[in-house]
């Protein structure tokens, strides 16, 4: 499971006052504690700024990769942050870039940032006409956007599908839509990834962290190997560790036994 | 997601003594509370007793359906002790054979059974020859069993395939073999149940309910919609009303809101 851990994003409560304020020490935190929770990348936004977006992005670019060694995940809408961030990431290995998607504009604008800092891509499936509403909706933006990235030069293994997570609120049957559209991306490109922002399919419910978790095993059943989470979330930690153990991605159990040893598995 | 309570079991611990000593209240407390926490079915095993066990299970069977309104599961792997624990079984609907298998002998004897009382029946994937090895020995010995079954009159929506839960610390790709074998048991014989005794998959490991958890829902992602489980788990049982939801078995998703409201959901 590729965690892309979520929690510095200026949509949260507390953090647009920590960026505004500059309190590094505030992010460093969040951003250790996050690796150490087992994030492979740790996501930075800042969108909620607007004008102060650019210039606060390179600075918890800088403030965040002092702290950890993992890359960092660069999360914008608006591809001159996107640049301003890539320009101050500094790690061996790629940084990740959230998000491309199929509308026509965004993706010219991102594709020389993919190819120039040779950067990993969610690929958020989303298009000029709008958001995907149903399984197939989602397997054929999925499929445009990578046949379109592999032919620009971005092999399979460095693109995350996002399919994106509407509420299970709003359409009972969103979870299968996901859940399917997730198994024929899958199968359809073996070597590509898939991730989501989870959190939003319990959207409007009550008990949001049981749908979540329920949601991310469901969705891993399927072939969903990454995810944009709460690494701290010792609960969703534990089930996603457990999940790859039978999912035959732990060799003799041996990560599982660890997790187990080392007090990091919660019942 | 048809719930087998699994508690009333002489090799569980106190029950063996229980039955014994023909406690009553303690079996018929078990009883009630399983069938409260959501059992479609309550089962009972009194398989340790061996030379008891027919005398035994009639008791059980008598005791436990005074006090529940749902059916019983009649779990043994003697034709004979199935035979008179059917014989005392009253309910309107009708009761759950646990199990059949595709061992000649026990098919053979057990058939008559199943006919003469309408019953469903539990059809474990195990033939003269032993145990499933992978996921291709589930498929085949399901499908005789399945093909079997229908031959002699028994329709698919009564028969719960059992496709048998090995541990995984003993085989790290013995998940995959069981979630494989669900999913194309499933897609061949549409209107046939799939079930399991769930917490096999945790035999030997530490955190044994986190496996039993995850595996839950892995499992059902892949079509599985019953499991011989502990109902009072509340943990277990709140994963499966979400990932119910989420599969698109919950019109307006009004079961997981009413579970809410009734405070049965455990976060």
């Amino acid at each position: 499971m590729i965690v892309i851990g979520e929690l510095i994003n200026t949509s949260r409560e507390g953090l647009e006052e920590a960026v505004k304020e500059r309190d590094a020490e505030f992010i460093q935190d969040l951003a250790k504690n996050q690796e150490e929770a087992g994030a492979a990348y740790v996501d930075v936004n800042c969108g909620t700024l607007i004008k102060e977006e650019e210039e606060a992005i390179e600075w918890l670019v800088e403030t965040a990769q002092e702290v950890v060694d993992v890359p960092l995940s660069i999360d914008s809408p608006n591809p001159e942050a996107v640049k301003r961030g890539l320009e101050k990431h500094e790690n061996e290995s790629p940084p990740l870039i959230n998000s491309i998607t199929d509308e026509e504009e965004r993706y010219d604008e991102l594709l020389p940032l993919i190819q120039e800092y040779e950067a990993n891509v969610i690929a958020l499936c989303m298009e000029d006409e709008g958001m995907p509403d149903d399984c197939d909706d989602r397997i054929r933006i999925a499929s445009n956007l990578v046949d379109n990235l592999k032919e620009d030069g971005i092999e399979e293994d460095r693109i995350f599908v996002d399919p994106i997570i509407q509420p299970i609120g709003t359409d009972q049957e969103m979870g299968l839509h996901i859940l399917n559209a997730i198994e024929a991306i899958t199968e359809k490109y073996p070597e590509v990834h898939i991730t989501c922002g989870l959190s939003n399919i319990s959207h409007g419910m009550p008990q949001r962290p049981l749908l979540n978790r329920a949601f991310l095993v469901l969705a891993m059943s399927r072939g969903m190997d990454s995810a944009i989470i709460d690494p701290l979330d010792e609960h969703l930690m534990s089930l996603a560790t457990a999940s790859e153990t039978l999912l035959g991605n732990d060799e003799g159990c041996m990560n599982y036994l660890q997790e187990s040893r080392a007090d990091n598995l919660v019942v």
